[in-house]
């Protein structure tokens, strides 16, 4: 077979790209940094949706939805938010457009001018908090627990598909309460959330961790971050939950009464994961011969394919793997059975490979005859034949299996790629040579860490929540510092 | 109890505004004619989308996701579409805002200009039949048969909350053909699927036709249609399905090769429902106690309100309470018990009668001593004294009599509603003092049809499918007709 993909070794980069292509997961369109979002990705997306939406429900929040465009004065009511937003907005001015005088096409009309230009939400903290505003009088109306699954706009100069791009789906989580203790359970029992969601739906483990305040979202008083390691050695920040304190309620005037009869500011949390995590999907599993899905996952759980030389053949076949698809599909999951006479097995082979179905059953006269099949993992490329009586409950343990087994190769790889340092001499090499990530002492200022980060291109992650105490020096600066924090070039 | 609703009787515009305010399913946002849904109307939504995209998939479609953005120059692409669409359109003409030269807020920034500017989606068979060129060679490619859940954008002068803003959700299926054929009975199939889902979901009859040339999706070469008949008298425009011929095809160059090697222009539809569809809920069902929901599509299908004096009755009822919440979780249905202790029983009756919820049950200290339940239906505001033993198999079959009651209901008010009259001067009389569907012979001609519109306001809202054959006059010209048309006025 021709290598349909560049090799991760050549270039992680290039490998990337393709196996998105390829695999029929998405594609740039003719809007720069826009991207369609094909049905094969789409699905996946899907799964990940009905998974979260699920969580989020089962802590009580509830589904509700805002609008895409904010009044351009919204921004600017709280500081940091304009100063982290303002750069990368995509801005509606006009509402009407007309013939072009020259009678090629249409331009747009110079009397439909809005009074105030909108910009298509970034994220939807200001009009939800102008919202909310109406919403909320009295304690007795808190918390407020609201999710909205939309698309957000961040004009990027530099896009990537799904990890960096001008429109990107998400859902964005934003909730009002009482008291400040309250909004910290809820932005930790999100991150939870996520955090689970990462580990035993992507497979992939993550660090849950503090933000510094230079990686701090724009507007939050704090940030708490799930952050993933890909296979390059590059970190990927996989979502985020913020505390934010009081500073959208003063901004937008929030305030209610409280249990004691008086009047305060509401506080409040945001919390989101993105279409991203289709980037760390694909980069945490996925090899040189395509995808590798986490069956929770994979629009397509098992697949069969029949092995056959004439009609007669294929007709015996069918008969046994519809009864299996039958069963499997009772038991709630994704089968296919690809009878498609057009494609030879070999084809098919390949390609469910390169779409990254975990098990891959095999069916042919012999099979038949022996009351067997074939059954192939896609995670360690592995075949084996088994009995077909009984195959499907072999089918939802392997499924099992390959879930955790997925997970666990992902956790070596982030325990063989995390390195403790205590020079700056190490970490430059130790960044060059391996990547990954690397705990090191740091004097907490934003000083050093902007020059860490200007000099060597790692960002602090996060600084790990229950993180070990630990005196040392700040491998730059030489100041004392009482744990280490987690360093990493990342996307 | 103050009343909550202007009523119908005194103005079905305001009671219709009331409504969707008092029952908390959307409000007006900080952008004109953008709308918050809130969190109960969207669960409602969600159900919709839940039934809907299922019905989608059953009939082998995929969900992708396209850009929302469409670059200028693609709309003027065909012909009629550009002229349908241009004098609503949100336009995006830069990409950053800056500090304001006074200190005062941000402006947008002169020099992050776009080149061409970028729509903001009214519809997307432009940005979609672009890419679909991309990936159609051969007949082997087809057919492409794609959903997408979305927002999007007519800028719209008079706005009303569902029935008519300037954001609103929808799905929008665009799917790409190698025959004319194959494609008209696609149209057709997702046409069907509409009248399902309104008939068997919403309860809503629904009137399933073919629009007249004036009445047609820009771009379409025929637009199908239902038509539902709200409880003013006027008509709604509920779901609609495009046959597209090869216009879009041609407009983008998108050509195969067929089985015979030859090259030709895909064959294309469109079809969608939108959030426009809660506004037909509301309309045909509610009454001057608030909403009245069909139970297939209720947030909450069974609210339990326990009557007590004591915290040690609460207690005694809430034990029988959960047991039966059990049970009907258990077969699948949404149930609420509702042992808020700081509101009142009668509150709570209320508030359950105008959020629409199907059955409510009452259980009080006199019901544990004699097994039994007060059971209240929405739609008939009825109540009767119940066994508890059995009482879940009871309430299933409840929920399923309501079900068909809303709509047998709204099928007699339609038949009451509609009309076959024989001059205009009929036609108009009925139209002022009866409204409904007006069964009419038409001369066929847009110059009539836009006369009618223009002298009574009224509109054709559809040749019916399947419509009786019958020799007749144009009420309006005296020409010669075969067969009578659907007129209306409508939302």
């Amino acid at each position: 077979m021709a290598k349909v993909l560049t090799s991760r070794s050549e270039s992680y980069s290039q490998w990337y790209n393709d196996l998105v292509l390829k695999a029929d997961l998405a594609e740039n369109s003719a809007v720069r940094g826009c991207m369609v979002i094909k049905p094969y990705g789409y699905a996946i997306w899907e799964k990940m949706q009905a998974v979260l939406d699920r969580m989020f429900k089962d802590t009580g929040h509830v589904n509700a939805y805002f609008p895409l465009f904010i009044p351009k004065s919204f921004l600017s009511k709280e500081a940091d938010h304009v100063e982290g937003f303002a750069k990368e907005c995509a801005v509606v001015t006009h509402y009407r457009l007309m013939n072009s005088p020259d009678g090629k096409g249409v331009v747009v009309d110079p009397q439909a001018k809005l009074e105030e230009e909108l910009i298509v939400r970034p994220t939807s903290e200001t009009i939800i908090w102008n919202t909310y505003k109406g919403w909320i009088q009295s304690y007795r109306d808190l918390p407020i627990l609201c999710n909205q699954w939309a698309n957000v706009v961040r004009w990027e100069m530099r896009t990537r598909l799904f990890l960096r791009t001008a429109e990107f789906l998400w859902q964005e989580g934003h909730t009002a309460h009482a008291t400040q203790a309250e909004a910290m359970t809820e932005a930790m029992t999100m991150l939870k959330v996520y955090a689970k969601f990462a580990e035993e739906y992507l497979a992939v483990p993550v660090v849950q961790g503090v933000k510094t305040a230079n990686e701090r979202f724009a507007g939050a008083v704090e940030t708490y971050t799930i952050e993933a390691l890909m296979q390059d050695g590059k970190a990927l920040q996989s979502g985020t939950s913020h505390f934010l304190g009081q500073n959208f309620a003063k901004a937008f005037d929030v305030t209610f009464t409280n249990q004691e009869g008086k009047i305060d500011h509401v506080w409040a949390t945001s919390w989101g994961v993105s279409t991203r995590l289709m980037g760390a999907l694909i980069m945490a599993h996925s090899d040189d011969n395509g995808l590798v899905l986490p069956p929770k996952l994979a629009p397509i759980q098992v697949v069969i394919v029949p092995i056959y030389k004439s009609m007669e053949e294929l007709d015996k076949i069918s008969v046994v793997a519809k009864e299996l698809v039958a069963k499997l599909k009772a038991k709630g999951y994704d089968v296919k059975f690809d009878d498609n006479d057009k494609k030879k097995p070999g084809w098919k082979f390949a390609e469910y490979e390169l779409k990254g179905v975990p098990v891959r059953l095999a069916i042919g006269p012999r099979d038949l005859e022996n009351g067997t099949v074939e059954v192939a993992r896609r995670d360690t490329l592995t075949k084996e034949v088994m009995q077909l009586d009984g195959i499907d409950e072999r089918i939802v343990s392997l499924l099992d299996d390959i879930q955790t087994n997925i997970y666990q190769k992902a956790l070596d790889f982030r325990a063989a790629s995390t390195t403790k340092v205590d020079s700056y001499e190490e970490f430059q090499k130790v960044l060059d040579e391996k990547g990954g990530f690397v705990l090191a002492h740091w004097d907490g200022t934003s000083e050093t860490e902007q020059r860490i980060k200007d000099e060597t291109k790692a960002t602090i992650r996060c600084i790990p929540l229950d993180n070990e105490q630990e005196a040392g020096v700040c491998m730059v600066t030489g100041q004392p510092s009482t744990q280490r924090v987690v360093f990493a070039r990342a996307y």
